[in-house]
């Protein structure tokens, strides 16, 4: 698998012109190798040349790479990390960079004249990815089946006197319970005026009667990630809420219903764009329409006005439209979509009309 | 205390001989500026000029920086990144880089001839935050004491049948109860051979008697981090675990009892290296001795052999020896050490003489 992960990429190297490659992406190093590791801020790296052996490059405090059948470079510490990457590298030819690769060991590389110039190739390995194998794809469906269970204790929590911080904290341990590996992200839990922040972190708010409850969460399956988001409301919401919900709701299920192989990606952006804009919100859909994602939550890749892209059977990415209104609430309805033979199923089964939880009467 | 931050670094740029800087570690914006987001894939970053006002880039999804009174630039999701920050830039003049500035970014600012030069110049940045402030050197105070209450609870979970998983997922919660923030890192929870990674992730490892227990964990309190490292042994150990753990120790403490202003922070490292060597454990031994900390739990800097520079009042680092035997057990004995006028100040009390836990007979 990883061999013929490793083809794809050294095939897409040709194709940009490049000989090598440096990755440094932990998520795509583990996509090429099977490696799994978090280096925090050392020095961690897949060098790949088109001919040859690739080379994995860690420190020595890292796992052992057991299952990895090519060389490997092993640095401590007290290292230089320029010269072994420089003696890999043929210095006459251009080295494809990973977009990830930080300016402290891309300058020292270029002072080192390590390769001829310096090229963004991420796309080689991102462009393979962005398409999932059918093993990849059980696992994103696994993830939010999961997922989908995770969201139905979520609104079981939706009542009077919660906390955003309360509920945020007890959400991991609930996927847990549900056979997931945990968060694939921090969760975002946002009640009433909070959200209308897009990102906004889980704080003391507590919910009462009167105020949407947003949660944007996802866990983790086989090593892969689920994210979804529903807007939920404590008691009678106002009838601008509906209105703004069921906009909302119609621009994620207008986008969905366009999926299919050979469709822009810019142009699912426009028909969810192009509902809210009709409603006279357009100014309150503030971000892009989705994003990849796959082993890591974002993946590269957006769908957005400014990915002329086309979908391909194998692609997974979001849907979620929001309108945020400052100081009064916000509404996002998110699906995982995977695109397929001649259309695309949506990961997500969890229900998208408007619940309103009434408050129990103490 | 911004503004007075501002102007160390720019200071610090002019003694490096430049007049321009974009920062964009997200830590060190909100140093410099008080504004705290999370950019994740987006562009976020704090131009500094050396003469004239810094200007704040920021994408329009993320928080407003209400309490910022110098130029924000705020672009869209679909805005061209490159352009905006071309336009600040002196073009005839070095720009100094972050070093977590990506090549996505780095390599077409080269592209754009946004400056004459592309130079390193986080250490204007990271010098200023190396030296804590009263308000800071407080809150690591008070982070430590809390994460001295977190590891006595940890303690008390060092009992036959428990998973590291589920110590480590119901850490954060107890962290929470405590007043603080939540885990400032992933905590490390490692039992037996587990240990024996130092970078180990918690899975089903069940505690039994005969295992020692590792925990490698930290909290935030008021922005700032905690991080300590205690291994407990469950049931009788053998005569080579207690040889080890009276070796980590005293290297541990050899470390701290050197450090005070002027001592060079490789002498730190190697202090506790000459007692491990010692004692016949050098190779066991394999990572520098400690790291920066503070807003974020790595901050630049490190105590290795590497470093030559000295310490000074106001500097907070990690003085974390630890031997490891693999397939076997770890041992590794971490506190924050913060350095003080005429030596250290250890933050951590939480005792480091060897515990052994008697399981209870059922």
């Amino acid at each position: 698998m990883h061999e013929e992960r490793q083809a794809r990429v050294r095939k897409n190297l040709q194709a940009m012109g490049l000989t090598q490659m440096l990755v440094v992406d932990p998520a795509a190093v583990m996509y090429l190798t099977g490696y799994e590791n978090d280096p925090m801020e050392r020095f961690q790296a897949l060098f790949v040349p088109v001919e040859g052996e690739p080379t994995l490059i860690l420190n020595r405090l890292f796992p052992d790479p057991n299952a990895w059948e090519h060389p490997v470079t092993v640095l401590a510490d007290t290292d230089d990390v320029v010269a072994p990457v420089a003696k890999l590298c043929d210095a006459d030819a251009p080295l494809g960079v990973d977009k990830a690769l930080p300016a402290k060991w891309l300058l020292p590389l270029m002072d080192a004249q390590a390769a001829s110039g310096y090229v963004l190739a991420s796309s080689a390995v991102d462009d393979a990815r962005a398409l999932k194998s059918p093993a990849e794809q059980d696992a994103m469906r696994r993830a939010s089946a999961l997922n989908d269970q995770g969201m139905a204790w979520l609104r079981e929590q939706v009542r009077p006197g919660v906390t955003e911080r309360e509920v945020a904290a007890a959400l991991e341990g609930r996927y847990q319970e549900l056979g997931a590996e945990g968060n694939s992200f921090a969760p975002i839990v946002s009640f009433g005026a909070n959200a209308a922040d897009p990102h906004h972190e889980p704080d003391d708010t507590v919910l009462e009667p009167g105020m949407c409850a947003l949660f944007d969460v996802g866990c983790r399956a086989d090593g892969y990630c689920a994210d979804m988001t529903r807007t939920f409301h404590l008691g009678e919401p106002d009838e601008e809420f509906r209105r703004v919900y069921e906009l909302v709701r119609e621009a994620n299920e207008a986008a969905e219903a366009l999926v299919a192989p050979g469709v822009e990606l810019a142009k699912l952006d426009r028909a969810a764009r192009d509902v809210i804009e009709r409603g006279g919100y357009g100014e309150h859909f503030t971000h892009r329409l989705g994003h990849f994602i796959g082993a890591e939550v974002h993946e590269p890749g957006d769908v957005s006005s400014n990915n002329h892209a086309v979908c391909e059977p194998g692609m997974c990415f979001s849907i979620e439209p929001g309108v945020y209104l400052p100081g009064r609430f916000g509404v996002r309805i998110e699906d995982l979509v995977l695109v397929t033979d001649d259309g695309c199923e949506v990961l997500n089964r969890y229900p998208k009309e408007l619940q309103v939880v009434q408050p129990l009467v103490p």
